[in-house]
C-alpha cells in the first residue's frame, strides 16, 4: 500500500500512478482535546485501517499525481532520528575533504551515535527547500527513511522489522560547518519526506534498494542500501537501546557518497527502488 | 502567574504554595482531529486565557502541593533545544577531566551551536528519572528552561524577550560518552521540567537568578544566570537564526559547574530563584 498526504491534509492511496482520495477514513480517528498525543495516531492506527482504506479507494475517482501538492506522508512525528556516516563511501569522500567535513564529525557511527533533526524541519515534496543561510554551503543527502509503526524499546534484532510501518525517501538537507549535526540539519524544510509512505509488504528486501539523486538532471548520488554500515534492523536495535521509538517516529538511515551543494533555483530529483520519485525545488 | 500540570492532565495555578484547579478553562481550546497541531496550543493561547484562569482560580478550593503528581508544565513541545558549554565554570571543570569529557565536546557554543533533546525524553517531577544504561555514568545538569510563547524566526535582539511564555527548572540528564549530545541526553525521562511554568512578569531579572542543585541533601551545583555565556535573549536570537521556534518549544540554557553522577535511589533537589523547587527521584 502506498499512502500519501496531499493538498489540505487529504489522505490518498497511490494506485497505478494515480491517487484515490481516502480522507473519509480519518473519521474513524476520534477528535481529541489538549493535550494532544505525542505520537502519530494515524500511523499507530494504520494496521486496523487498511481494509477501510482499500474499500474507500475502490470507489474513489482517480486524481492525477501532477495535479496535487504532496505533503510529508507523516504528519505528527514525535522525533526524527538520523544516522551519521552510515555508508563507507560517504566516509571516504568526507575524509578526503577536511575543509568541508571536520575530523570530529567522521568517527564511526557506533561512537557517534544517532542524532536528531527537529520535527519543525519536516516538509513534503511540494513545499520545497528554502535555503536558511544562503551564504553557507548547503548540501543534498538522499536517505532511505524508515517510519516506526509501533512502540519500540530495547528491541531485539529478531523483532526489529516488526516495528516498521513503512518507508519513504528522505532528504537530509545539511548546512556545512562546525556545529553539531542536530542544528545544521534542522533548519525549516531541511527534512523532506515523500513522495508517500510505502508499506513493507511492497518491498522485497529493504537491504537491496537502489538510491539515486540528481540535481537539475545531473547525477550526484547513486548507491544501494546493501552498503549501509548499520542496516535497518540494526538501526532500530541501536536507537531503541537509548530511547523509546513511538509510532510515527522516523529514522533517516544515512547518506552515501556524492553529497554536493544545492543553490536557489535548483530542482532535486530523488528515487529509491519501489518508493517512487521525489521532485523538490530549492529557493 | 505560576501554572502547573498535575495528576491526569489537570491544570492548576500555584498560589501561596497551594494549587487551584483551573482545568475547566481548557474547554475554551477546541477539540481537533488528526493531523494535530505541531506546537503547544495551550501555551499559544495563554495570553488570551489568563483572565479566565484567574477567575477560575478565585473560586477553586486549594489543593496541597504534596498531594498531587506534578507533570511537565509543557505537554506538547515541538522541540527541546539545548545550549552546550554555556557557563564558563562548566567549561573549566570539563576541560580538566578529559577522560569524562572528550575534547571535541568542549568548543565554544558559537562553534558548537545548539543541540536537540528528544521530546519523548520529557517528564515531570513526579515521574522520576529512570537510568537508561545503568552501566554508564549518568549526570545531573540543572538548567534554566525558557518556554517560547510565540513563533520566532530570525528574531532581533531587542525583540527576543517578547517571545518568552515563561520559565521553569530543567534537568538535562546526561549519559557520558563519545556520542553526540542529541542521543546521550534524549533517553526517556532525561528532560525533566517543572515544577511549574512561571510567567515573565513574576521574574524581576532572568539574568540574575540563583541555581542550586543537591543530591540526597549534598550540594552539587550552585551558580547564577549572570554567568551564562549566551544570555536568554542571545540564545533566542541564535536559535531563531537557524530555525523557527514555535509556541511550546523549550530552550535549556546550559549547565554550570558541579555536574556529577546520579545513582538509582538518589533524590535530586533543584531550585532556581522564583521558579520553585523540583524534587525528583532516580531509579
Amino acid at each position: 500500500m502506498r499512502i500519501c498526504r496531499f493538498d489540505r491534509n487529504r489522505i490518498g492511496l497511490v494506485v497505478g500512478g494515480q491517487i484515490r482520495d481516502v480522507t473519509a477514513v480519518l473519521s474513524q480517528l476520534p477528535a481529541q482535546r489538549y493535550p494532544f498525543p505525542t505520537h502519530d495516531v494515524f500511523i499507530d492506527a494504520l494496521p486496523g485501517l487498511k481494509e477501510a482504506l482499500e474499500r474507500e479507494a475502490a470507489s474513489a475517482s482517480p486524481i492525477d499525481l501532477d495535479s496535487v501538492a504532496l505533503l510529508s506522508p507523516i504528519a505528527n512525528p514525535g522525533k526524527l532520528v538520523a544516522a551519521p556516516v552510515n555508508y563507507a563511501s560517504h566516509i571516504a569522500e568526507a575524509t578526503a575533504d577536511a575543509a568541508t567535513f571536520p575530523k570530529e564529525q567522521l568517527r564511526r557511527i557506533q561512537e557517534t551515535g544517532l542524532f536528531l533533526k527537529a520535527s519543525s524541519s519536516m516538509c513534503g515534496a511540494s513545499e520545497g527547500i528554502r535555503l536558511a543561510l544562503p551564504d553557507r554551503r548547503t548540501d543534498h543527502e538522499i536517505e532511505l527513511a524508515v517510519v516506526i509503526g509501533k512502540t519500540a524499546s530495547k528491541v531485539a534484532s529478531s523483532d526489529a522489522m516488526s516495528h516498521v510501518a513503512g518507508y519513504c525517501i528522505g532528504l537530509d538537507i545539511t548546512l556545512r560547518g562546525t556545529e553539531e549535526r542536530s542544528i545544521r540539519k534542522s533548519c525549516d524544510t531541511y527534512s523532506v519526506l515523500g513522495p508517500w509512505l510505502t508499506t513493507p509488504d511492497e518491498i522485497a528486501d529493504v537491504g537491496q534498494l537502489d538510491l539515486d539523486l540528481s540535481v537539475n538532471g545531473e547525477p550526484r548520488q547513486r548507491a544501494n542500501t546493501r552498503d549501509l554500515v548499520l542496516s535497518v534492523p540494526q538501526l532500530i536495535v541501536f536507537a531503541s537501546s537509548f530511547y523509546t521509538l513511538h509510532p510515527g517516529d522516523v529514522i533517516f538511515t544515512g547518506t552515501p557518497s556524492g553529497v554536493g551543494l544545492i543553490r536557489s533555483g535548483d530542482t532535486v530529483n530523488a528515487t529509491i527502488t519501489g518508493l517512487g520519485q521525489l521532485v523538490v525545488k530549492v529557493s
